[in-house]
C-alpha cells in the first residue's frame, strides 16, 4: 500500500512520514496528496495565536480533552517560530500537550519555519492537509504571535481564537485594533487572575472598531490549567463556524486562502528556479560589476518574464 | 535641491522624508538612492537582536551615548516585528530612545514590517543606505529575535550582537547552538543579576559549537540602564570587523548579503508582476475549477518562464 493510502488508512506512522516528506518538499509525495485530496467537506481548521506565555498550548491540550470526550479526533500542528530565542517556550509547550501522546486519535505535529519565501504557510498547510486525509478533525494549528509570518499563519484557519491574558492587559489597549483585525474568538485566559475583568472591558472596547453589522468576537474566559471554559470556547468557535457557513463567509475566506496558496507556491517556485537561472546570473553579475543597481537588474529580469 | 541631494547635506527633515518614500516603494526616489550610492566605504552597520525584554533598546542607546561622545553620527534602524501583540513593547522603546531625539547626529527610524515576500528586508536594507547617504556611521539594525524574518534583519548587519540576559538564562542551554550561529558578539545584558556568571558559562561552553579555527565571538557583561560595558560592547564589535576586514570576510558577507537582496527583490517583483498577469488568473482558474491541484498550476506556470 503507497504512503497516502496508509495515511488515509489511519495508520500514525505513515502520517509521521507523510509530513517529514511534505515538509522536505517531495514532489512525489505532494502531488500524489493533492490528488487524493477530496475537493468537498474540508475539515474545521482552528487558529489558536496570542502572545508568549498566554497558555495557548495549555488551552489547546484542554480543548482537545473535551473534543476527544465527544469522540472528535483531533490535529494539531504547532508552529515553532524557529528564531534561535524561542525554542525554549516551544520545548514547554510539547510538555503540556505530552498527556495525549498515547491517544493515537490525537496527533501533534510541531514545525519549524523553513527559508524566507513562504516556506512555513505552505508547509503547514500541506501538513494539515494531510491531517485531514487522515480524518482529524478539527485540526488546530498552534502559533505564537511573535512575527509577521507567524501571524499569517494564522490565517490558515477558518477561525482564528486570539488568547490573552490580564498580566499582558496592560499593553492591549494600544494594540486592541491589530488583534480585533485577526480574532473571530477572543479568550481571556488565566481568568482567575487579576484584571480578568479589566481586560475583557478593553477587548469589549476594541471591539467598537470593528466595521458595524460585521461579526462580532465572542469573549470567553479560560482558565486552561483546570480545564475551565475549554467547552464554552469550543462552543465559541462552533456558533463562529456556523455563521461563516451560513454567510458565505466561508466560501470567501477558502478562495482568499487558495489565493495566497498560489502566490506562495508561485513566489516558492519562481526564487527556485531563479537561483539557478542564467538571468539571475546575468543580474547578479552586472550589480557586482556596478552596471545596474540591485533594482535596475530585477527590473530588467522581470521586465523579460513572459507571464 | 532634489530630494536625496537634501539627505547628503544632512538634512533630516529630507532624511525622514525619503525613509517614508522608501518604505512605500517610491520606484523615483529608490532609482536615485541606487545612484547616488557610493560603490566603495560603506558605513559600519551594528546588528542587535535578542529576545523581548533583554534590554536592546537600552543598550543601543547607551552604545549611542557612547559614539555621540566620540564625535560619530549614529544612525538607529528599529524593526518592529509588526505582529498585533509586540506594538507595546516597542512603544516603551522608543521612550528609551527618547533621550537623543534633540541630537541632530543621531536619528532613529522604527519599521514595520510589510507583504509577504521579503518587503521589510528590503525596506531596511534601504532605510541602511538612505542613512549612509546622511553619513551617518555606524548605522545599528536593531531587532527582537521572535520570528524567522526577524532574525533574518539581523544578516542586514557586518557584526550582529546577540544581548542576553540572566533572567532568561535557563532557556539558553537549549537553544546555544541557534544563537551562536548568528553571534558574532554576545552582550550579557543585567549582569548585575543573579545568574550572569551562569549564563557567560553556558555561552562560552556555547562556542565550543562553532567550528574549529573559526571566529570566537567576544562575550561582553554589560548594565545598559547605567551604562556599564557599552564602550567594551563596541571595542568588541570594532575588533570583529577589523576581524572582517582583515580575513576578506567583509567581502564575502557583503555579497552573500547582495545575492539576498536580489532574491528578495526578484521575489518580491515577480509575485507583484504575477497578480495582475494572465498566467496567474489562467493557475487560479484551473484549480478554482478543479482541473489542476495548487502544485500542478503552479508548476506550470512557472515552467513556461523563460529565465
Amino acid at each position: 500500500m503507497d504512503l497516502i493510502s496508509r495515511v488515509i488508512s489511519r495508520d500514525t506512522r505513515a502520517l509521521a512520514r507523510a509530513l517529514t516528506l511534505a515538509e522536505n518538499g517531495d514532489v512525489a509525495l505532494l502531488d500524489e496528496l493533492d490528488t487524493r485530496l477530496p475537493g468537498g467537506a474540508q475539515p474545521a481548521r482552528i487558529g489558536i495565536t496570542g502572545p508568549p506565555g498566554s497558555g495557548k498550548s495549555t488551552l489547546t491540550s484542554a480543548m482537545v480533552k473535551v473534543l476527544r470526550a465527544q469522540g472528535r479526533r483531533v490535529g494539531v500542528v504547532a508552529v515553532d517560530p524557529s528564531s534561535p530565542f524561542s525554542g525554549g517556550a516551544l520545548l514547554g509547550d510539547r510538555l503540556r500537550m505530552a498527556e495525549h501522546t498515547l491517544d493515537a486519535d490525537v496527533f501533534v505535529r510541531s514545525m519549524a519555519s523553513r527559508g524566507r519565501f513562504g516556506g512555513l504557510a505552505i508547509s503547514a498547510e500541506d501538513a494539515c492537509d494531510l491531517m485531514a486525509l487522515a480524518a482529524y478533525d478539527p485540526v488546530i494549528v498552534e502559533t505564537v504571535g511573535v512575527g509577521q509570518s507567524e501571524v499569517d499563519i494564522a490565517k490558515l484557519a477558518d477561525t482564528t481564537v486570539v488568547v490573552l491574558t490580564p498580566a499582558a492587559g496592560d499593553s492591549v489597549q494600544a494594540l486592541k485594533a491589530g488583534i480585533m483585525e485577526i480574532a473571530d474568538v477572543v479568550a481571556i485566559n488565566k481568568a482567575d487572575q487579576v484584571g480578568a475583568e479589566r481586560l475583557e472591558e478593553d477587548v469589549r472596547e476594541g471591539m467598537e472598531l470593528r466595521p458595524h453589522g460585521s461579526w462580532q468576537p465572542p469573549i470567553v474566559r479560560t482558565t486552561a490549567t483546570e480545564g475551565k471554559g475549554a467547552a464554552e470556547l469550543l462552543e465559541a468557535i462552533a456558533v463562529h463556524r456556523k455563521h461563516l457557513e451560513t454567510s458565505g463567509g466561508l466560501e470567501q475566506i477558502r478562495r482568499a486562502r487558495l489565493d495566497a496558496r498560489l502566490l506562495d507556491l508561485a513566489a516558492a517556485g519562481v526564487v527556485q528556479a531563479l537561483q539557478d537561472s542564467a538571468a539571475f546570473r546575468h543580474a547578479r553579475a552586472a550589480v557586482a560589476e556596478g552596471r545596474q543597481s540591485p533594482r535596475q537588474a530585477i527590473r530588467a529580469l522581470t521586465a523579460k518574464l513572459k507571464l
